[in-house]
């Protein structure tokens, strides 16, 4: 079994990189601090007689080697960069977890037959650069490495910029190598685990899910002289698709998602109705049909309100991840190995999108889940129960075992 | 009369400075480019024989001598900041019509008893510091010079650096002097002189107006696992709020304005229900009851919604400008200034504030408006006829000689 204290202390450190007052983290993707979190992260992996390599689109590979060349690789990992008001282990867990486990083979002087390489993707989160998920997602194909190099933070900087301007180079091509299976191991970020006091989550898939930019446009007018019934304000219309849309979300059930993260207004000024509203709209379902159903619900609405409003409504298609069942034998590895170990576990669906998605794509995937304090994430109050951590890590160790062969 | 061309062209140039790609104007108030267009009209003042001096909150007074020395000054003028996507007449159309009236009375070598003074009031727009007509209520009282001088823009300057990175000096005390009569000339901002296709509007009295920054603080949680009923969602609250906002300004009948002109969302990242929506709100009512009844309906309402959503909510108090009836001899004397050049007018109160409110508060005082197109303003379209302008500016000296004595 891994070494719980070790993992814990290794968590502890990452998280000193990015820290931010309310005890959480900020590191985004391709920052500075990005990086710092990187190098400490390479320099324990070279501690442990790996060597690693970049691609591309910044993605990193570090590789323990399996004692017959060219065995296809057992991959496991997760990401390291936070959103803007992140916690100490969204992400970070999974990675460190694998290294962990690296850790524990050469305590125990165990060789594998298969390598065993843990990914550590760029941008997860997708909160510097949209859409999340995006390292991966080029990784695997979904996306082209144009696209994914073209993406833009809100300052502008592309993500080729922020490569760059890291420093890296001597990059391989972004794209599959072969692949016997792989394990994410992650915290769930939702309330079910610790509701049902069970440590282990044996993740079956991930819901589907839609990002949209909606864009509203009406006219400026001066606040004080101009009567209300000829104006064409881009607020009243925000409001009453936001009012619907989460409407919408009870309509479809207790799985249906709907998150509205950021809203801008232009001018801005506190006496001028705005002249557009630029607002983000996050929209997910486990269930494609239903997704679907909500998409164009979503687009019906927008039309019916921005009409009576008299406001012009663009929506941008910004991004679209269906839902993904992963392959029934890495499912089956990790409850053996959960059920091995002794350990209460509960099968799920992942609400949050994970680069095992995209993964999965190109390889047999599955997830681990632990509990998260009240199901809290994306919130520098995150937290997890080293108990919890260590299962977690011990449950992947099995599986990887299982498959990379002793 | 005055010279129709004459003042168009002042009109044109002043237009020049801050001129943005859609035609209208972005001269902000106390930026280089404030700074820029009050040069060019004291340029214009000094070739006019006037002379001139500033005050501790940057209102800049220009002054014609009259013949009787110490006489109490006949006070005009408006201001020359704009919204950041304004246009080429709110405020400059006052200022430079009082110049027009300055460079006709010397045209025809007309002297007067009373000295004539232009103000040109700084930050009257509210925009770029807030509250609107920040220069003339300190001027008048209604706040404190230090309160005045301790206002920030959004990025944290404060009026008194801007006053001082302009290297303004010599500046005299801001405070009242004696004033005789001041006559404020405007663009109307609303539909109704157009509407009423009368050129002339006897302006009555100024509706009141409150500010208020609405802040709702929720719970930031991940935009996938979290179950929409536990969420604290402060953008769910703020989308009922205004909708019932809205609602509240139909309820209260055709004179009541409701206006959300700034929505900032932090952290602003999609898949994070956000922690905080921090808004602006702008309550309008020509009586004063009806505006504290929609003050009290807003409180309640705000509390309602936010029990509801388990959000917190914060109502800071930004400013009060309560409804204001002019002296009814300005009134009056406006009135006959019209009727005696032939002009049609109409009796009116103003949706929009003016510094004429803070004013009045210190010398009779009332204003003088003139039709803008479609009633459009604090918008880049902002537009006017160049007969109106003249008509306005005739009107206005009429009222001036009146007060002044030839
Ligand atoms: N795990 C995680 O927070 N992923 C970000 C992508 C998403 O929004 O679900
Ligand atoms: N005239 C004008 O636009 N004033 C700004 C103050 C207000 O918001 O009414």
């Amino acid at each position: 079994t891994i070494n719980g204290e070790r993992l814990w202390d290794s968590l502890m450190q990452m998280a000193g990189i990015g820290a931010t007052d309310k005890g959480g983290c900020n590191r985004q993707a391709l920052t500075e601090l990005d990086q710092q979190g990187r190098a400490l992260f390479l320099r324990w992996c070279e501690q442990a007689g790996c060597h690693w390599w970049l691609d591309e689109m910044g993605n990193l590979f570090v590789r323990r080697p399996g004692t017959q060349p060219d065995a296809p690789a057992v991959l496991t990992g997760s990401h390291l960069d936070t959103q803007p008001t992140g916690g100490k282990f969204d992400g970070v867990y999974g990675v460190l977890a694998g290294l962990e486990v690296i850790r524990t083979l050469n305590d125990h002087q165990i060789d594998t037959t298969h390598p065993i390489d843990i990914a550590v993707w760029t941008n997860e989160e997708g909160a510097r650069f949209s859409p999340a998920m995006l390292g991966s997602g080029v990784w695997a194909g979904a996306f082209s490495l144009e696209y994914g190099l073209g993406r833009t933070d809100s300052t502008g900087t592309t993500v080729k910029q922020a490569i760059k301007s890291l420093g890296y180079d001597a990059l391989q091509p972004c794209q599959p190598y072969p692949i016997k299976a792989a394990f994410e191991l992650h915290i769930e970020q939702g309330p079910i685990l610790e509701q049902a006091k069970t440590p282990i989550g044996v993740v079956e898939g991930v819901q589907g899910m839609r990002w949209y930019d909606l864009i509203l446009t009406g006219a400026p007018v001066h606040a004080g002289p101009t009567p209300m019934d000829v104006r064409q304000d881009p607020v009243l219309a925000y409001a009453s698709i936001a009012a619907k849309l989460y409407e919408l979300a009870r309509e479809h059930g207790p799985w249906a998602r709907v998150t509205l993260g950021s809203i801008e207004t232009y001018p801005g000024a506190r006496n001028t109705v705005p002249e557009r509203v630029t607002a983000t709209v996050d929209l997910r379902h486990p269930d494609a049909n239903v997704l679907e159903q909500m998409d164009k619900a979503f687009r019906l609405l927008t039309n019916e309100v921005s009409e009576i409003a008299g406001v012009r409504a663009e929506i941008r298609d910004e991004w679209l991840s269906p839902p993904v069942s992963f392959a029934s034998e890495c499912v089956e590895t990790v409850q053996r190995a959960s059920d091995e170990l002794g350990l209460k576990s509960k099968r799920l669906f992942s609400g949050a999108g994970h680069d095992a998605v995209y993964v999965s794509s190109v390889a047999p995937t599955s997830m681990i889940f632990i509990p998260c304090e009240k199901g809290i994430s994306h919130n520098e109050a995150e937290n997890i129960k080293p108990q919890d951590a260590k299962a977690g890590a011990n449950v992947l160790l099995r599986a990887i075992l299982s498959q990379a062969g002793e």
